[in-house]
C-alpha cells in the first residue's frame, strides 16, 4: 500500500462529465489498495470568472478580498468531487486551505508557504476516506484566506505530498509528459521517463510550460518523486522527475528548449565606473521590469556594453526607462530589439561531458544562424538568435544531440 | 451612534452595478455615524447554479459536500462587496461563517444556529470596520462547512444582530415593506408602518414571503427590532417587526392572507376509538407529508370524519398512502380535494376584541363563499374555501375590515 498524491487541473474538472472520470481514476487507484489524496483546481474558467467580477468592480482591489473572492473556485470543484466520488460508493471528504490547516504567509494572492499540517487528513485516510484538497488556497496565522498565485495547485499538490510524506505526487495534466523539445515545432520529440529536478527547473523556467517552477523547486527540497502523466489517455506513462542519484546514468543534454517571450537591449558605450551597472538595473527593479540574461564584456578603452533581456511585454516601458538613465550615467546609445528568442540546450550530463557548447555552436553556425548572446548554467546553455531562426535551431539541435533516439542507461518511470 | 445590521439578498448584489450601489448605501450609513456590520447572500441565480451542478452528478447527494459547493456562493458575493467599499475608500473586512465562528449543529445543508461568537466583529468595529458576513453559513464544531437552508441569509443577519446586540437589523428585499394584503389582489393594500413579531410569524407562514419564518421567531426571542425595507427605493420606510408592547394600540386586524399551496383531504366514517387518528398521520409522517389544519368533530354514532389539509404538491401521494390506511382502520370513504385555498386574517387585538370571527363569517356569506373548515389560534382565523373565491374572499375581508385606512395609535417605524 502506498500513500499517492494526485493533483487535477482545471481542464480536468471543468464539466460534470468529466469531474466523472477523475472520481473513476481516483477510485481506480483507491481500489488497487493505495491511500489517496487528491489537489484539485477550480474548474475550467471558474478562476478567470472571479477575476474579472473583481477587475469589474476595480482595477487596484484589496488584496486580502480578492483572495476570498477566488478560493472560491477550488471550494465547489472540491464538494463536486466527493459527491461523484461518494456517489460511486467510495467514501471521500473535501479539505479547503483553513481546515487542514494549509499555512502561509499573509501576502495575499501571492502567498508563500509556511507549513501543511498532515495530521488530521493522515487520520481521514487511515479510517478509509479519499482526501480531497482545495489547490491554491491556504489560511495565515490570523485565519484570513490566502492564495499561493495562479498555477498554484502544483505548489499544493506537492507541498501536500511533502507534508505527507507520499510515496509519490502524479500531477495529471493535458500533455502525457516532459518532452526533449516542443513537439510542435520537431515532430520526432520525444518524451522522457525521467528527468532529474534541476533539469526541470531550467526547463521549467526556459519556456516548457508542464509545472510550475515553484512545485518543482519544493519538490526538490523534499525529494517527492513527481510524476507529470495525461489525464486524458489511460494508460499514460508520464514522465517522472526526481534526484538526479535516482537516475543510472546522466545523458548530456535531456531537452531543447526555447523562449520568444524576450527582448534585448544593449547600452552601448557605459563608461567603466563602478556603480554604473546599478544605475542601468537600478531604474528597471523600480519599475518592477524583471532582466533576465546579462552580459558585459571587459571593457577596452574605458568604456563597455551592457546587454540584457527583458519579458516582450515589458519592452517598451524597459525602453523609456532606460532611455533617461543613459543620459544620466552618460552612456553613449541605447540599442533594443524585440525580435529575438532565445534557444537552450538543457542536461545535467554537462557537468561531466565537455565539448557540448562547441556542438551546440558548430551546429548553430552550420545553418548559418548568428548567436548574438551567449549564457551558462551548469547545467544549461542558452543562446540568444534571431527570433525568425528560432524553430530551425531548435530542430537542428535536437538532431545535433540525437534527442530522438531512447537512451541506454535510464531507469524507467 | 448605533450598531446596524444590513441584510441584502441576492437580487441586491446579482451584477457589479448592483454591488457597487449596496456599498453606497453601506457607505452612507457609515458616514451617518453609524457601526454597519453586512449580511450578503449569493449573487442571484448562483446558488442555483452550484446546486444545478450537484444535481447533474447524482440525486442523493453527500450532504457534508453539498454544503461545501453551495456556501462559495456567498464568500464570492462578501468578497466582492468588500473590495467595492475598500474601493471607496470604506474599510471593510469579511467573515466566512467559520471565521466568525457562527456556529451550528452539524445537521448539514438546514443546519440551526448554536452560536454567534461577536468578540471578532466587534474588535474589527470598534477599528472602524465595515463588517460584511456571509448569510446562510456557519461551522460545526468539527469545523465543517454547513448552511442554514434555502433563504437563510435572513436568519443569519437577525443572529448577527442578536450576538451583537444591535440596535436594529435592515432586511433589504424587493418589495418595500408588510403589506395588509397581497397588493396583486388588492390595489388599495397599505404597507404598514409596524407589525408584532406574533402577528408576522402567521403573516410569512400563511404565504406572504416577505421574511423567513426562522428570522422572524429568532427576531421574536432575542427582541431583535427588524425593519423590512427596499433596496430599490432610496428614501423606503419599509415596514418595522417590534415587540406588541411597542405599539401603543392594538389594531383588530392587521392583515388578510391567502394561500393556494394546499388542498384537502377528508377520512369519513373513521370508527370512534383511541389510536386511530395515529393509524391516519403515522403513515403520512413517515411519507414526509406536512400535515396543517386538522379538524375532527365530535362523533356522531360511533364514528367520525377526519379532514385535514396537505401542501399541493403531497396531494397525490397522501391519497395513495392514506388509500391503504383508511382499508386498515375500516374507515368508511376517502375524499380529496386540491382545488381549494386557505384564507386568513391576522392581527394581535383579535385577542382583546369579540366579533371578529363572527364579521369574518358573515363577509364570505354575504359574498356567497362557502366556508369549508375553520382553523383559530389567538391572533388568526383561516378558513378554507373554493380556490376559485380566493381574490373575491381577500378582497372583501379586507374591505370589511377597513385595511385601506389608516389606523390611529400606531407608533411609526
Amino acid at each position: 500500500m502506498a500513500l499517492i498524491v494526485q493533483k487535477f487541473g482545471g481542464t480536468s474538472v471543468g464539466t460534470v462529465e468529466r469531474i466523472k472520470n477523475v472520481a473513476s481514476r481516483v477510485m481506480a487507484t483507491r481500489q488497487a489498495g493505495h491511500q489517496v489524496v487528491v489537489a484539485v483546481s477550480a474548474m475550467a474558467g471558474e478562476t478567470n470568472r472571479l477575476v474579472a467580477l473583481v477587475e469589474a468592480l476595480t482595477p487596484s482591489y484589496n488584496k486580502r478580498e480578492y483572495d476570498v473572492v477566488v478560493a472560491a473556485g477550488e471550494q465547489v470543484s472540491v464538494g463536486l468531487l466527493c459527491i461523484a466520488l461518494e456517489s460511486m460508493g467510495c467514501r471521500a471528504k473535501s479539505y479547503l486551505g483553513w481546515q487542514i490547516p494549509f499555512m502561509t504567509d499573509d501576502a495575499f494572492s501571492k502567498a508563500r508557504i509556511v507549513d501543511v499540517v498532515g495530521e488530521k487528513m493522515r487520520h481521514d485516510l487511515d479510517a478509509g476516506y479519499v482526501v480531497v484538497v482545495a489547490g491554491f488556497q491556504g489560511v495565515d496565522a490570523n485565519h484570513n484566506i490566502t492564495t499561493l498565485g495562479r498555477g498554484g495547485s502544483d505548489t499544493s499538490a506537492v507541498a501536500l505530498a511533502a507534508a505527507l510524506k507520499a510515496d509519490r505526487c502524479d500531477i495529471y495534466t493535458d500533455v502525457d509528459g516532459v518532452y526533449t523539445t516542443d513537439p510542435r515545432i520537431v515532430p520526432k520529440a520525444r518524451r522522457l521517463d525521467v528527468i532529474s529536478y534541476d533539469e526541470m527547473l531550467e526547463m521549467a523556467s526556459l519556456g516548457a510550460k508542464v509545472l510550475q517552477i515553484r512545485s518543482v523547486e519544493l519538490a526538490k527540497k523534499y525529494s517527492v518523486p513527481v510524476r507529470v502523466l495525461s489525464s486524458l489517455e489511460e494508460n499514460s506513462q508520464g514522465t517522472l522527475l526526481t534526484e538526479e542519484s535516482n537516475i543510472m546514468e546522466n545523458v548530456v543534454v535531456s531537452g531543447i528548449t526555447c523562449d520568444k517571450n524576450e527582448a534585448k537591449i544593449t547600452v552601448r558605450g557605459v563608461p567603466d565606473r563602478p556603480g554604473l551597472a546599478a544605475s542601468i538595473f537600478g531604474p528597471l527593479a523600480q519599475a518592477n521590469i524583471n532582466v533576465d540574461m546579462i552580459i558585459q564584456n571587459i571593457s577596452a578603452s574605458g568604456e563597455t556594453d551592457i546587454t540584457f533581456t527583458v519579458p516582450h511585454g515589458d519592452y517598451q516601458q524597459a525602453m523609456q526607462v532606460l532611455q533617461q538613465a543613459t543620459q544620466v550615467i552618460g552612456a553613449r546609445d541605447l540599442l533594443g530589439n524585440p525580435e529575438i528568442a532565445k534557444v537552450s540546450a538543457v542536461g545535467v550530463g554537462m557537468r561531466s561531458h565537455s565539448g557540448v557548447a562547441q556542438k551546440m555552436f558548430q551546429t548553430l553556425a552550420s545553418e548559418g544562424i548568428n548567436i548574438q548572446m551567449i549564457s551558462t548554467s551548469e547545467i544549461k546553455i542558452s543562446v540568444v538568435v534571431d527570433e525568425k531562426y528560432t524553430e530551425l535551431a531548435v530542430r537542428a539541435l535536437h538532431d545535433a544531440f540525437e534527442l530522438d533516439k531512447e537512451m541506454p542507461g535510464r531507469i524507467s518511470g
